[in-house]
């Protein structure tokens, strides 16, 4: 990997060479800087957002937020700002959720659960049954018949040795996503799957359950990790350990929804467009400040920059607020926009996406095939190295932007990741987690190379 | 500056491009980050030393938790553990601190202030005066003969467009250094000075106040930025506002203290040294897990990973917690080490210091006229990106290890800045402050660079 990102900087240096640097360019990429640094306007704003509560896709509350946003961004003077309407998932998390441990001397203890987004629920009922644990799918294909009428639980950790925490989730995530159809496929009747996190807390740390079709739905629901490790070690003591489960979380009909757009037109290219963006929707244990809210203010802070600096871009920029990421079905903002623009007359030439939370900036990760648009986003690299922008690697941008086909390029805004799942999805995932120079820098960074796009196309 | 190390980085390509990767190198740089990440060895030994309380130079606490220290190195099975004898100041904060401004009404209220380090106290009685605002030391020329018999309130924020930190906070932090004995110039009876800070609390920043000789001493307090806003608009409705003081902070002669000093022998080259380590003493409003409580458990945490992984280096690794860095003075460990290494027939090839906080690392500062030694550590960032090194960049490397003199290169571990100002020498430095992955992969950089200067040489 690291071996990779070296050479890929390394063809490029013949260009990166030859590069002057351009005075208003910097200037400009400066003030970007300066203005965030100072203003804090986007931390300011994002404080406002998360205060609303969580974005749950479907929610109320999630349109309460959208339309706050909204007519907050009609004051600032934009060309355009409008609402694209999407059919959304709805899931309810219920106000029952429960579990609780049978200790052998009849006494129960409470675990720090809760249930896993679309997990179905247990008709206000205990579900009760001895927990199986298992590490993995191999591991639970060789017990088979075993599992039978039983709770698995799946405790395989993230691995703490990955520096890469992205890479460590998402070895580790399957349990969540494919775990309770895996082990229905056997006869489990519930799944209690070790949070997907960094964190060594209680919170339990929720997501998508992904059931397969033509399986039966069991309950899925995730443990903190304190009490991950007390099951597996009370379970070492009492293989016949009981647990029993009461959920009244469930599925509803497709809501109706919304992707919140805004944006400012081109001076001299109105129908070049480059997208921007984040997910507007949340997880509903936190305030979804740093999963997504960061991501969605910091793109909106991008055009706030350029509108405080009186700058008007040479082509089209557009903030897009995504609805319904976290359920990563096709039922979600982020196809809806692509349709649009497969059938818009408008050029997407770039889409930029900025999903992993609001640490200090790293770097982007460009995803092109075209060798001439990563050596001229590389030459960019002097302008960016003032938002602490240290490097261009190739990679994915990220679930949203990666809807819109026919861009030039795309990019993933990557900040800092190693505390993100310590948050993500989780109780932990609130306003207080979000640093304002390190968010400030973040949106200075995606103005800058939104900028750069602008005013040089790719 | 950004286009000043893009064009260091420039320079070096050539060299860069001919290096090959040596997987030896490769796969101990590798084992490094994954022990780090894993075992979480340092972290845990910081969240000791963290406990035992702040460790003020010539404090009782700071030996305590020194020889608290010294016995866990004792059991690691180093070549050598040894406390090298050095004075130093030694200055108690009291148990009388407090600071009303008296408003027109004659009630008061409460300020949230603290002594500067080294200020005199006000003989146990309350000291009051009209306070007199002022931004810098022009201004204050400008009022002279106004000074006299006030209380100086230097109110100059750090500048938050400021990228890097550490440019911001030597830009602010001459109010707190000089400003007592600037005011007393002019009369002065003492100073207020805005906490040299990046987080809008109300907790005071303390530090060091260096007295000009021949000029009177007077007291000297940092005060929370949230008073100091306060004060700042009371002043402009109620000009002749006052506020008095009362500390019973004072001097005391030097203090006997000590180095503490632990190696590993190297296998061929016994005699050639590489040093690293930070410093032991500490403010006293917190615990100094931050500043430095940070560099020195990183470098003994460098220490650790050699024994842990057996590897026995080629050249000697030595780790020094030097003592009393905060007074800034000539009685300290740094100069009584920089003297003993002039002096003895060990060859002291580099030496590493990490004083910037246990943030995740970014780079390394180089200090070295030799254009090979750039050269051949630029070529090492292929390993040194493993721990998220992303840069190495010429800067000085530290106020300890400039001390010794002769060595071939000089290095400054560099974590990200953006928050480390906000805890500096406050309540705020706390052990809660330090994240167990951006600790660790801190040690991890310090002992891939260590090793590949002890393999390599320089």
């Amino acid at each position: 990997m690291v071996i990779l990102a070296l050479s890929f900087f390394l063809v490029l240096i013949p260009f990166l060479i030859s590069q002057t640097v351009n005075k208003k360019s910097l200037k400009i990429s400066k003030a970007f800087v300066q203005e965030a640094l100072t203003s804090e306007w986007g931390y300011n704003f994002l404080k406002e957002l998360s205060a609303l509560g969580p974005r749950l896709s479907g929610s109320e509350n999630s349109l309460k937020a959208l339309f706050w946003v909204k007519s907050e961004i009609e004051k600032m003077g934009f060309s355009k700002v409008w609402l694209q309407p999407t059919l959304v998932d709805h899931w309810k998390r219920g106000d029952i959720e429960k579990a609780e441990v049978i200790l052998p001397d009849g006494k129960t203890k409470t675990l720090h659960i809760c249930a896993l987004g679309t997990s179905v629920g247990t008709n206000k009922k205990w579900l009760s049954g001895e927990i199986i644990e298992v590490k993995n799918f191999t591991k639970l294909k060789k017990l088979n018949d075993e599992v039978k009428g039983k709770i698995v639980f799946f405790n395989r950790p993230m691995e703490k040795e990955l520096v890469d925490t992205f890479r460590a989730y998402g070895r580790a995530v399957n349990q969540r996503t494919a775990g309770a159809s895996e082990a229905a496929k056997y006869g489990a009747i519930a799944v209690i799957v070790r949070s997907v996190t960094t964190k060594y807390d209680n919170n339990p740390h929720t997501g998508l359950v992904s059931y397969k079709k033509g399986i039966k739905k069991i309950p899925a629901v995730a443990i903190g990790l304190k009490d991950a490790d007390f099951l597996s070690k009370t379970l070492k003591k009492f293989p016949k350990l009981k647990v029993r489960l009461k959920l009244n979380c469930k599925n509803l009909p497709l809501a109706k929804s919304y992707n919140l757009i805004a944006e400012i037109k081109g001076r001299e290219k109105p129908e070049e467009v480059i997208v921007l963006g984040g997910h507007f929707d949340s997880w509903d244990l936190g305030d979804g400040a740093v999963d997504d809210g960061s991501g969605c203010v910091q793109s909106l802070e991008v055009l706030h920059l350029f509108k405080k600096l009186n700058i008007r871009p040479k082509r089209t920029i557009r903030v897009i607020f995504y609805m319904n990421e976290e359920f990563g079905s096709k039922n979600s903002g982020a196809y809806t926009y692509g349709k649009y623009a497969k059938k818009s007359k408008e050029i997407h030439i770039a889409a930029i996406e900025s999903d992993r939370g609001g640490a200090v900036p790293r770097g982007f990760t460009l995803n092109t095939k075209d060798e001439l648009i990563k050596q001229k986003v590389i030459s960019w690299l002097p302008y960016l190295k003032i938002a602490l922008i240290d490097w261009i690697k190739p990679g994915g941008s990220g679930a949203d932007v990666s809807k819109i086909k026919g861009t030039k390029a795309q990019f993933g805004y990557v900040p800092d990741v190693q505390r993100y799942f310590g948050y993500h999805h989780s109780a932990n995932d609130r306003f207080s987690a979000i640093h304002p120079r390190e968010f400030e820098l973040g949106s200075a960074a995606m103005a800058i190379l939104t900028y750069l796009i602008s005013e040089n196309g790719l």
